[in-house]
Formats: structure tokens, sequence, C-alpha cells
């Protein structure tokens, strides 16, 4: 039986993917990651449109890690369709980029992000920072 | 002078107080908390009424841990005024209560919760949530 996806991670660097998944692993957090690419996928994955045609979109992640600068729809185009739709609004929600910039900050909480992380640069602070995240939501939050 | 209130802890039970402090003291996670006991004087310190009429209220702290079963008004009440005042809607509230209950669950995120959490009943369970609760939203997580 398909096991179901925990973590949806929306990231289109791929040193960060490989990173984010060695930190997952390295803390067995990441038995169930999807890794999506850029924005239009990410909401084709999240309501069973275009190659997740006939995906069960009941099927919810624990958390998505969503990255700010995406190809095709950018993170903030997706949080806020995400946070618009009662299927998915209930779905916690992490930015994770290297913005740190103001105006990011606070659109991202008024679209409804439930918390919003910079990357940290320094690799070993990064690995933590990912170890944290994945605890945090994976084994601490409480979803529907 | 007078440091601004990095955690607002707002929880009616005395040994859970004390439970909560003493873990954040010993992660020195602890220096600005300011502790409300009832849901009424979360709201007054919030909006700066009652007794703390005149507070500058936007000095916000960097999360609120709020309880749901709070005397006078209750924790999703409590939630849902945070985040429908432009004032308040973007500090990270994170539920933190012994109800496991889906409505409570279902009805926090539909409010805006930004996490919730159970008290783990386990003593050293409790401990390491506060820690990582703390941890999270002090330092990792970015506000406005």
């Amino acid at each position: 039986m398909e096991q179901s996806v925990e973590i949806l991670l929306v990231e289109d660097n791929p040193d960060d993917i490989e990173l984010t998944l060695n930190a997952l692993r390295s803390y067995n957090l990441a038995n169930n990651v999807q890794v999506l690419r850029d924005g239009a996928e990410a909401l084709d994955y999240m309501f069973g449109h275009g190659v997740y045609d006939g995906r069960d979109v009941n099927e919810r992640p624990k958390v998505i890690l969503l990255d700010l600068k995406l190809p095709k729809v950018d993170g903030l185009g997706v949080l806020r369709k995400i946070k618009q739709d009662a299927r998915t609004q209930l779905i916690p929600v992490v930015i994770l980029t290297s913005s740190k910039e103001e105006q990011d900050i606070v659109e991202s909480y008024q679209l409804g992000v439930n918390s919003y992380i910079c990357k940290p640069v320094d690799f070993e602070q990064f690995i933590g920072a990912i170890h944290q995240i994945g605890y945090y939501w994976l084994l601490l939050n409480q979803t529907q």
C-alpha cells in the first residue's frame, strides 16, 4: 500500500532539495516526502489537476515547505490558493526562503502562512533548522 | 529600559504555568514571558484595555501560547479576536491544550491558528515539547 505523503517540499533549487532531503533522512523524518519543483506543479498536486489528475486531494500532507522564488507560480501565489480553498486551507504551510524582506514576511502572514523561516546560509545551521522544522510539524503539531 | 515581552502565555492552570516557565527557564528561553490567567485579561493586554490601558499595542510578542479552556473568554474566542484585528493578526498563535478533539483542531485552524499542540501528559515529554516550541518560535521563526 502506498504510504501517504507527510512532507510536501516545493523547491526548485537542486542543492537546497538535496540538503533538505539529506537533513530529513539523517533524522529519520524523510520517509514520505514529495518534492515539487515549481508553483504550478504544486497547485496541480494539491488540487489533483494536470499530471496529478485523479489524485485523492483529501490525502493531505502534515506540512508544506514552500519556497518563495519559484518558476511559473511564485510561493505567495501558491500560498494564496492553498489558504483560500476549504479543501487545503487547514494544511500547515511553512515558508522556507532566503528572503528576509519585511514585505515578504508581512504578506505571507496576511495570506495565512503558519510559519516563516529564513534558510540559514551556514551548512550546519541549515541542517539543524530542517531537523527542528521536521520534528516540530511531523511529531509535535496536530492537524486534522 | 523595560524589555519587550517575547512570549505571552495565556493559561489558568497554576501547575501548567509553573511547569512551562520552568521548562523555558532551563533552556534560557524565559527572559521575557508575560503570563495572563484568563481570556478577558489576554484581550485587555493585546488591545491595551482595562488594567493594560495605555500599553503600546504595537509592542508584539514573538508568539502567544494559548490554552483553550480559559475563564471569562475561552481560547477560541481569544484566537478569533486576535486573528480578526489587523493590529494583532500577524502574531503567531500556538494553541497549547489538553484537548485532542477534532472539532477544536479544525476550528482553531479555520480561525487562523499557526500551530496546535496537545500538552503531553508525561512530565519529561511536556518539558521537551515546551523546549521545542520555545526554540522554534523564538529563534527559528521570523515575524514582522
